[in-house]
């Protein structure tokens, strides 16, 4: 069996995490701003060779929202120099005690936070990527096994070398960040598969890398997926708030995954709230079900999969409910355990909503578009997990460590 | 395609499962301590079953520690119910709020403590596991989906069928508790791969049905793997102390997971140290590296395999170590991540110990024995975690839970 290229870059991943794991932070913040400040230095090189990659994907016919996702522009790169910083100003996580006690034998055990190790990230075109999830992990103590597409593959080299430099310039070893050079698709499973090098693997992409991943995984997880949110207007609602926040959740940035996808209202006040819901929408497509189509003029009718599809898109599904049972049973039934948000003014119904609804994040009167790393204050988000184990929603620097348990005695057995 | 069997009674597992969720402690510590006297008036009844196990069990050739651990004496029934009556008694996280912030724009954000839906456990020959496991994952407010052995069926459906008597009873779906019907091995595949319906899949058993699982398993798993252990004894260790150690860490219970399997010692000592340590350990057959050989007469050269196994019997590997720094390299390539010990005096020694070895516990002048559930204070255990996410270490209730964040507002959004 040939052994794949990405197994002895993972072994360097290693060798290194062992180092960046206890380095202090003031030598892990030196490396992100010196990345910064390099980066800056490159930015002419970088868009050189991000036009190379773009030049290639428009001869392999890639779509104009590739291309765009691809695209590194002067402001994009500037996002980029700003994240590294943004990272170094965050509060590092390692160390940091989470509980204790002492035990009645007099044992002391600690429970310390700890870097995981090697965080893999597989991820699609977005050159940003690179730079971003590298930044997060070297923060939180960890070497970074990065693996992008094909077709970013020019820029994401030049940035993984600019860290690269960084962290050697810093001292710590530059392996830290290491960019995987076979980006076949067998080489995509590959490193989904590098039991005892990568600690952890955290795919970024859509559901057919995310559904790669399930399949084919063996190392752990976690999963940053689909955000079918729902905003459920009950009949106690204020429908002027109601309003505000659907016009906010489904347009603010439709392409995103904390934008809502469904919109569920009340019958008792579907009459009221639909044909404003319309009017305050008019760059928006809406698919509804048989009696939103009897409130509402021109609307198409709603498939089971308009109900399953996360559209990312100015496109809104509508569906009348009887009461919040239905809603919730809607919810159920369609939800990706992202988030779920509801509209009302009566206690009980917020609280059995909020009890009974199974998702990382579920919101009472506010957007879908609020739950994300940067308004939760986590300064920097990897992704938002829809797992349940490890961490769920936003994720910041917390997810990317693990703890160990510390114990202390002075001679305690068991016997 | 036909579908397995299991699918269907997972589906039962996970409506039962939304009902268990919102259960108060009450109703489950109810079920609990009904379940413990349905068992007591059982006794009989599921000795009688578990006598059918071993009879098939016999007849099928299995080995006498294969009987001795299906084998349901009075004593460990008793354990079983006893099981049950501890844990009603443990505190119910469900529900807890584990940190809350109020963010600039009003939003109040709280993460609380919930239930993570069905849980599976995929285990061995012992039945008790069928009662210890569906207690804790009740007690979270989990549907239990249980796969025992082939051999221990008809003492399992007892045990099972008692427990879905007292959910009954206090007005719980029954199908909190589902034991699997197909105990086939391809009935083992299936029950790894049982996406959107097990929340959580924990295996209990050798590495076989762990490599298994690592390999088959499709929903997020949480792995109760080995315990390689190892005993460092430094230059500057406290010998009396170190012995008391070694003697309960590698013969208090020899198969089980937080057992010694190496002990490590600095040249400086182990002159003085091993002809005690082989004096102390008269029943344990002990395979060293050459340096050891040389000062223990009668020790079998210890091979690389030897440092790798977990040996779960009354034999040690030991090794002479120059330094910290080789010891630390020993356990690093060799340690299964569960726990490692060092018996030092000298605090930079241990600093560096602790901070260095990778595992879920790192226990300084105690033994590795005492690293468990019960020691811990946590009660009852489900395994002990050997992986990084999630939960590492000893798991008690609250790593059969997960967090929820719930977001509340006044109509906040986000542009």
């Amino acid at each position: 069996m040939t052994r794949s290229p990405i197994v002895a870059q993972a072994e360097k991943a290693k060798l290194a995490s062992r180092v960046v794991a206890n380095a202090s932070t003031n030598v892990k913040d030196d490396a992100l701003g010196l990345a910064a400040e390099l980066l800056e230095e490159r930015v002419g090189e970088l868009v050189a060779a991000n036009q190379v990659d773009l030049a290639r994907a428009e001869e392999g016919g890639a779509s104009d929202t590739a291309l765009d996702r691809l695209r590194l522009t002067d402001g994009r790169v500037r996002s980029m120099i700003e994240g590294l910083l943004t990272v170094s100003g965050l509060t590092d996580p390692v160390g940091s005690v989470v509980d204790g006690v002492v035990r009645p034998n007099g044992l002391r055990i600690e429970r310390v936070r700890v870097p995981l190790g090697v965080v893999g990230v597989i991820y699609e075109n977005r050159p940003n990527v690179t730079s971003d999830a590298a930044a997060l992990c070297l923060k939180a103590g960890n070497s970074a096994l990065l693996r992008g597409s094909a077709a970013a593959f020019d820029s994401n080299k030049v940035i993984a070398r600019t860290l690269r430099s960084a962290l050697s310039k810093v001292g710590l070893p530059e392996d830290c960040v290491v960019l995987a050079e076979d980006t076949t698709h067998e080489g995509a499973v590959d490193f989904m598969r590098l039991d005892g090098l990568v600690d952890c693997l955290i795919p970024r992409g859509g559901p057919a890398l995310i559904a790669s991943v399930r399949e084919n995984a063996t190392v752990p997880t976690i999963i940053d997926g689909d955000g079918n949110c729902h905003l459920y207007v009950d009949r106690s609602a204020d429908l002027d708030m109601a309003l505000e926040i659907l016009v906010d959740a489904k347009t603010s940035r439709p392409g995103v995954c904390n934008a809502t996808e469904t919109l569920l209202v009340h019958r008792h006040v579907a009459e009221r709230f639909l044909p404003k819901a319309r009017q305050a929408l008019p760059t928006v497509e809406l698919v509804g079900d048989a009696a939103t189509r009897s409130l509402v003029p021109g609307v198409a009718l709603a498939s089971e999969s308009d109900f399953r599809t996360e559209f990312l898109d100015l496109k809104l599904a509508v569906a009348v409910v009887d009461d919040l049972a239905g809603a919730i049973e809607h919810i159920r039934r369609y939800s990706s355990g992202h988030t779920e948000a509801i509209v009302t003014t009566d206690l009980p119904t917020a609280e059995t909503f909020t009890r009974e609804v199974d998702a990382a994040a579920v919101v009472v009167n506010a957007s879908t578009r609020l739950v994300d790393g940067g308004e939760f204050g986590f300064g920097a988000e990897i992704g938002i997990s829809t797992q349940k184990l490890h961490v769920r929603g936003p994720m910041g620097l917390e997810a990317l460590t693990c703890v160990k348990y510390v114990v202390r005695g002075d001679g305690q057995v068991r016997s």
